[in-house]
């Protein structure tokens, strides 16, 4: 079984105050950008993979979704997701990523934000999702980038008076552990180009490949986040069930 | 016209005494990864887009290729390429690749080792390429990764007792100058992701992305290789003209 961090109480207390958890999508700094790579979802049967507390199925339900399963493992996140949603589109279900079992052909369109770098084995994952989704399904995902995940300490450092990314350890895949709102908190580094490989493998064609930067209208209103320009923090993938 | 660095004594001396110069594709050290990603070249029309001595157009003839067009900016490149080549397939010519011009359909399969990376208008050129391309043609090259080329000093730094390649400037693309065999070398850097979406955009399917690491038995070879393991030099991209 994955590692339930966030069923750990200092862990989710800490993610519940974060701003996409207290403002939704958009409190998160890269949903505009994810919104442009999304489909129109009218009709569609969604499943949401990492659901947390369920602003994207909601959004989804929203946006005219016929059917919208959202799934993660913690209870909690669960628990509120189900107070938190009126619509009679939405369902949600505890599972678990990495033992994920889904009905094939069951859905038109697959989505998941920042859950799959908890992931170990992410090829079983994806075939699973390839056999759940319809020829054609489209498939929307984020991840920590792997340039933001790989390094042994993941923090700025100054070098010849320049703030840099200290990147270390790139080509060597496999668990990262690091403190994130709890101790040792275990993330599962992959190469982008490994990423994108299991994809292609299992049958997916790739659209769009997004190395995310913050907007410049986001810069004019946040000069502090120019910091984001020296690497990216997360990866956005579109892709098409073929 | 590009800036044509191969052409200046200092650096075109600098270059051939390279171990990729000397000993052609056997010295270097990404080949074998390259080899692997190449298609059956039996009786295929090739272009090599960069050709330098022309190690690769001599390869492909070899492996039976049709016709091989070896296309570089240099002259001192293309006059040694000439005159090392006795096979009767291969040509070369002189060319711009900021201005490049091919026959429509010309070509079953395109390659280029390490040039894309000088070039300003990458979209202009994949899309002269897939022009000239038949449709199913495979297409196969590598450039400096991005991650070599991104930040402002391009060499390694210690870090808190650690080696570290300090990224900055990432999602920052445009032009990068260094000084590598000459003075004021001018890349272009763009992000893994942007080179992808151009790809796609100019109706190529990616195959696979390879973030270059040594190998195993290159490692044992040169345990000083070991630092590669840090960040990619290389990138290699195959894909197909559909």
């Amino acid at each position: 079984m994955a590692q339930n961090i966030y069923d750990q109480p200092a862990f989710f207390e800490g993610y519940s105050s974060l701003p996409r958890s207290v403002h939704g999508l958009a409190g998160a700094a890269e949903w505009e950008s994810v919104r442009a790579l999304l489909p129109d979802l009218k009709g569609r049967r969604v499943v949401d993979l990492g659901c947390g507390f369920g602003w994207f199925a909601r959004y989804a339900a929203g946006a005219g979704a016929a059917d919208v399963l959202g799934l993660d493992l913690s209870e909690n996140m669960i628990a509120r997701a189900r107070a938190e949603t009126e619509s009679p589109a939405v369902r949600y279900e505890i599972a678990d990523l990495d033992h994920l079992e889904l009905p094939e052909g069951g859905f038109d369109f697959a989505y998941s934000s920042l859950a799959f770098h908890y992931i170990a084995d992410f090829g079983r994952l994806i075939r699973t999702i390839h056999a759940a989704l319809v020829p054609g399904a489209d498939f929307v995902f984020t991840i920590e980038h792997p340039l933001y995940m790989a390094p042994s300490v993941p923090d700025w450092a100054e070098v010849g008076g320049r703030t840099v990314w200290p990147v270390d350890g790139y080509l060597i895949e496999g668990p990262r552990t690091t403190d994130w709102l709890a101790k040792d908190v275990v993330k599962h580094h992959r190469t982008l180009g490994a990423t994108l490989n299991a994809l292609i493998a299992a049958g997916f064609a790739i659209r769009h490949v997004e190395e995310w930067r913050p907007s410049e209208a986001q810069l004019a209103a946040r000069p502090e986040w120019r910091i984001e320009l020296n690497r990216p923090m997360f990866l956005l993938i579109a892709c098409e069930r073929t």
